[in-house]
């Protein structure tokens, strides 16, 4: 936010991959702990998720790019909010990430012999993502959604496998559900839904733009696995891919 | 089941590390494709999971020594059922396994390349661990408990690490839930809960016989991260600690 | 070597992926342990580094592309035999790699957890690949080379990074020999040279066709580090490589 | 050795596990950037490889605690300097170290990131480990020995495994070359020699205070492979070895 200004007033186009034009300015100071220096143009600011905000995208003079987390967890759950088929009080996330989503930097916590044969939770139900998530959910929804997340630090580079709990408000089975995610992504080039009875694996997205999902009913529990590259689809990625949008590319240009 | 009666008959204590004296010979067929071969003595078998069965595993002369994910999975949760707390059809459990959970054998799936740098769920909801857990919770309740139960494979050798989500049906906050949980396993030498705040993770447990637990009520849901090595605590350092409870050892006498 | 007559039969030309024509006959059947099926063709095959043979590469119908420590350690010696500085009779090669170069298959050798967190020296100097390195060093140099190899095993997915101990037989300290080596590659546009002080590591080439080799004297010792990805330049990259200069395209074509 | 001497002065027994009691003041202020201190108890401090130095350590009041590489390499090369068999100006050495070695630090080039999937050669023949190796190879033959020494970082925690080339002066063969080093370490309860053909690995030594060491004649070049805890028989488990010999205990009291 301290420079984007000065790239707008020269007519540039500005899609940010920072957290800064992500959230409402009052939310934003409590989960980054400054107050907003730009809230002009946070007002126009467009979610650069493309599945849910193509049409915006397309005319946008200021992107916020998703962060990694909310990148997979919207996508995982935003068709059943369509189909108003759940709960919006019960959506449980439970994400895995591997280390590049801490970023690059000397932090004894991200060394070599911390991470490696280990595994943990961190931030739990209180990561700076979820105020991200929720907000898109609840504009996606037109209701206030409220959901409960841990993250999970994982001894791997790349990729965020994030296992989604819902709870049905109607009678649906995997098939039927499996069905409205085909369609909801129709058209879609970068997510992928897995066929029954199969579920989406890091190796299978890393250095791809792909969110790859998968589902299964049990009960009148929806279980929902969603898959990304933190560092393709989680950011660089998907800032290409809204690039491609503004500029009238090829959706795909350049990505894998 | 084919060796344990012999031992038995010649007046052994058998403490058993494999499946076949932990559900019901009905259950067992569903989930392991054979028919029980010793139901005599699969009625007389004890859960071996001290923390709950100290009494029993006392007299005991053949225990049924519990799973990996089991022990993580009840021991988390046990409390809550003692307090009637918890809304018993909304039990998720979202766990995580090193890969020594698999067993040793030449698989593709359990390859270096396979594992390293990726991560999966598998058996999303259909783990043969699922059914003892319900058996052990729907014991210890009273009442029929059936789990939503997702195992995931962590590219590490030891450890698991359950994320356990519950519904509480009354008011309770960290401190409180986490006072419960201290007294619930008041004297127990293995299992240790985890400062507010803090959470466990892999590595203060692995090669220990440790159960780690740490918690955090957020509205009404009741998030509990249990963690133990599957190898230790979850196999055959279980089954030291049974032994050393049947023949008048100190609890912990050869364990970490 | 079985189906490489049918397709040269119809005009097609062959890059051959596997060690079936880099040897001659009576070698092959020492080290891979069969007859050899198609001694016509075989003799006719060109060896194909394209750093070493291009010209032959150009005309060839046959080529057989390299192992992969090969084209680590013949790049790492091959400017040292040209300037006749080494003694021939001490070359030491000790190479490291990842575990894809065991190829993809269900082995308890190659399994998780024997892999992860160990480290082992394997067919010490009993590689089937150092045949197929003296053949081609003795090619280059004129007369016979027989080197001391020791690969081991290190738990990462990819890249061979091969440390290389040579006798200097004349003096000559680190900038010159690393101006020879320039030299040698000037135009080669897949080899790259470290600056004095500088050594190449394995994430710097992998996922690409780059072979960088860092180097320094000591005494009369020439240490010569040589980094390839064993997947890429080792193996599928290298052949496009070759493809590339036998149809005429760029040499990098479709390579990173 | 800022505390060292107030300790002495106190009349106790120090094992000190930095490197500031190995090398001659003059060398250690070339390799350590610093003068040293304490001059005068470094010419009584003895070198705690108790394989080698037993009888002094068992009176010593002061020990200096060997390095990680140096235990690996020394107890490799030593058998062969009392047998007079190698050519002491041609010892090239071959070391590969886990990621405990570097000490625990908020460090860049340590993160989890930068290490996995990696491999790299450093302090090429420049490592400050490597005056500690050549003074006690040339104390213990008598002669001048100065090692060519590569050390390497491999994406594991724990483990060193050095790879050893050495030039025979007399005609031996692997057979002869085992009885020799079998002899040597006749009644060291920490050495083990690997039978003809095989090698030891990391995860057959990782928390133990053992070095294992196999090896091979080829030619005139004697290969030997050792391998160490670099924590326990590397640092911490070789002084508790050290406390145990001057104490008068039992010399692997405490030790696996």
């Amino acid at each position: 936010m301290d420079i984007v200004p000065s790239f707008l007033k020269a007519g540039k186009i500005v899609i940010d991959l920072s957290a800064d034009y992500r959230l409402p300015p009052e939310v934003y100071k409590i989960w980054y702990g400054v107050e907003h220096k730009d809230k002009e143009n946070l007002s126009k600011a467009v979610y650069g998720l493309p599945e849910l905000y193509y049409d915006a995208i397309k005319k946008a003079k200021l992107i916020a790019n998703p962060g990694c987390y909310p990148t997979s967890v919207i996508l995982g759950i935003a068709p059943m909010l369509k189909e108003k088929a759940i709960d919006l009080d019960r959506v449980i996330v439970d994400s895995k990430s591997g280390v590049t989503g801490a970023g690059r930097k000397p932090d004894l916590a991200l060394s070599y012999c911390e991470v490696n044969e280990n595994l943990k939770a961190y931030k739990v139900n209180e990561h700076q993502h979820s105020p991200e998530i929720n907000k898109i959910l609840s504009e996606v929804s037109g209701k206030a959604v409220n959901i409960v997340f841990t993250p999970h630090l994982v001894p791997m580079n790349r990729g965020i496998l994030s296992t989604i709990y819902l709870h049905l408000n109607k009678k649906l089975d995997t098939k039927l559900v499996l069905e409205m995610y085909k369609d909801f992504y129709k058209g879609k080039p970068f997510v992928r839904i897995s066929d029954e009875g199969k579920f989406p694996q890091v190796k299978d997205v890393v250095r791809t733009n792909y969110c790859n999902i998968g589902l299964k009913v049990t009960g009148d529990t929806l279980i929902v696995v969603s898959c990304i590259d933190n560092l393709t689809k989680g950011a660089a990625g998907q800032a290409v891919q809204n690039m491609n949008i503004i500029c009238g590319f090829d959706e795909n240009e350049g990505l894998l």
